[in-house]
């Protein structure tokens, strides 16, 4: 086997690169790793299997023997799903922070559900504190679990989990983490920020292709959570339980996806884990986003806020931006940018995750220059009201 | 674009072919399809969701309008778990025909999601008829819908769909199919056999890559499903909803696994659609069947239940027969088999579906030929116990 190469090389097919936040461009290796066929009941399937639980573990850092990995078919909101459904028993009752659409779905997934939730909702970008946690935990003590998400992918803001974590506990409840977009480059290390389980997936920071999630969680949680999925396919009490017993998922794994994962977990392994992939895409965000205020682009969120997963700009207030035209310009110089999420001002996406570099982020930077001046748009300065949007973030 | 081939390779990394009902042998130009990325939001990627679907419907046949195909992450089960939730009503009742472990996995999710449901358990591999269909829906007025297995993988019995569809319509009842490993490759046209929904998967007969399933509804059915769904992800409603409002997949798409299915569908459509693919896979069982039984190997079932696309085995009696050893000896010889799923006797299966034809076929046969050799194994012949089970399938 090939020692995974740390150095980042454009797409060789000549596509785009993709500035979004999973699925989001991939080594070439990654990608090639699909080029056979396995069949999932073989030994070498299982021990690649294996091999991939493995590793996300060591990603937790101390204490990851009281864990479990379970990898889960679906996309992220089905492992999200999966993680609600299996720990959140059937009388539990559930607080969700949102401040953004991720927040948004898994209250919606509880519905869906038909358990009990209330939802803290700070908007599109404002951060759930500590502080607000301690609160409402206090003032209804029906409440036992608490949900966060750790980047709001819909923003980019990374939420405070570490506090939200403590004051989860210091009120003798748990907490479920979607760490979907922030896994694998932001650290989430179980001696550091307690938790019960976590979900991410293939397509994020380790930089696989798109195919499944995963959720780590406690054991002594998994142990405990037979009997409260309300789904066949998305329990993942069963999941666990089968391949503890066989070594197999219990049904058929996407083994193409698994394959190019664990080659990105060579490749993430390489880069240094998750501190050197939280480096690189730092650099990448600080680049790209100096490069864009020097274009007169203003971010949405302060500093203090900003995520190295993605970041939000609000659409210049000049009359010739068009977004739908930016989008094809800047995809016509190679580059798949995000269109925004949010509900008040008009607003794009930059990712900073995946097979890219500084020079990469700088050449997305020329490249949003030239497209400005191809459309004719003079300034990049938002319009006055999200300007006054932003104000509300000095609170 | 190049023209897909027809031609049959073998594997190009000289990986085992798999004898399995899915994952399957792919050919390469299905896997080369993967190497690239895709944003899920761009046009092109939407363009290729529209394709498949477009390509799936048109495989129905004539009536084919009335129908919307709505493509599902996850595995097959979660599929079936989609159509059962989203087309079964909360207050419906189901009729499910179990004869193996797929038609008991369709009556355990309806024990997940709650609802009430009968299931008609014909053990391991006699078909449920239609008279038997008619009489218990005659008998109990509150069953809405019956559920009904193509062909039941674990023993690869064909079902009897189009008898099965006749009684639960003279009853005014309706019919939904889990087609998973026969779509593509044995007709289902609506034309000829009435149903509401039906699915499949991307790594069955179409010859993709594991990664996602796919529900085929009569659209008023879908019209009329709003609400019905437990489970957010699996709720074919809204991914329909969605899907024809924006062009896309409401949550992150196995963007690579769908590129792969493109390029299979495109190979089906050169080798003359489920015609020429059912032609082949049907010449590949009856190469591979008359070999093995050449070689002392009795099929579990009678030729009229015989499917084209998996075929059961007794293991030998021969006391040197150890299936674990058979199968090393028989992947040592690139060859990937299949355990049995029986519960009476020992079983071993062999798949018919994939990149391979009868020179393959004969190549397997050959490999088992020279594997009870090393073996020791004298004769094929099953134990006296298998042939009286197999005895009641002559009722
Ligand atoms: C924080 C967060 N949660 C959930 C999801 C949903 O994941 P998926 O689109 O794979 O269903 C995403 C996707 O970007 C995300 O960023
Ligand atoms: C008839 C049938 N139903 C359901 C399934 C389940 O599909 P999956 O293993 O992809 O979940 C299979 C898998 O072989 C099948 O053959």
């Amino acid at each position: 086997m090939k020692a995974p190469s740390t150095k980042i090389e454009p797409p060789r097919l000549g596509e785009p690169y993709l500035l979004t936040p999973g699925p989001l461009t991939t080594s070439f290796a990654v990608k090639e790793a699909m080029l056979r066929d396995w069949g999932s009941w073989d030994d070498d399937f299982r021990a690649m299997t294996q091999d991939m639980r493995t590793r996300l573990l060591s990603l937790l850092g101390d204490g990851a023997d009281d864990f479990d990995c379970v990898p889960m078919q679906g996309s992220g909101s089905f492992a999200v799903e999966a993680m609600l459904g299996t720990f959140i028993p059937k009388d539990g009752k559930a607080l969700v922070l949102a401040n953004g659409a991720y927040g948004l779905r898994s209250a919606k997934t509880m519905e869906y559900l038909g358990r009990e939730h209330v939802v803290l909702d700070k908007g599109d970008y404002l951060p759930p504190r500590g502080q607000e946690v301690a609160q409402i935990l206090a003032d209804d003590s029906a409440i036992t679990h608490v949900v966060a998400i750790h980047c709001e992918t819909s923003s980019g803001i990374l939420n405070p989990v570490e506090e939200i974590s403590e004051a989860t506990y210091a009120a003798g409840r748990k907490l479920l983490v979607d760490s979907m977009s922030a896994f694998g480059a932001i650290p989430l290390e179980v001696s550091k920020v307690r938790y019960e389980a976590m979900v991410s997936s293939a397509n994020k920071c380790i930089e696989g292709v798109p195919g499944f999630g995963f959720v780590i969680a406690r054991k002594s949680e998994l142990e405990a959570s037979k009997g409260n999925c309300h789904s066949l396919s998305l329990d993942v009490h069963a999941q666990w339980d089968n391949m503890e017993k066989t070594g197999q998922w219990r049904f058929t794994p996407p083994t193409h996806v698994v394959a190019a994962f664990l080659e990105a977990l060579r490749g993430h392994e390489a880069e240094g884990g998750v501190a050197g992939r939280g480096a690189r895409y730092t650099n990448n965000r600080d680049v790209m986003v100096a490069g864009m205020r020097d274009l007169g682009f203003e971010t949405l969120l302060k500093d203090r806020w900003l995520s190295p997963i993605i970041v939000t700009f609000f659409c210049p207030a000049d009359p010739n931006f068009e977004f739908s035209r930016f989008y094809g310009l800047m995809k016509d110089r190679g580059f798949i940018i995000y269109p925004g999420k949010l509900t008040v001002v008009d607003s794009f996406r930059v990712g900073c995750i995946g097979q890219m570099d500084a020079e990469v982020m700088r050449q997305v930077v020329t490249a949003a220059k030239e497209t400005l001046a191809e459309m004719g748009v003079a300034s990049a300065a938002p319009p006055a009201a999200a300007l006054e949007e932003r104000a509300k973030l000095a609170a």
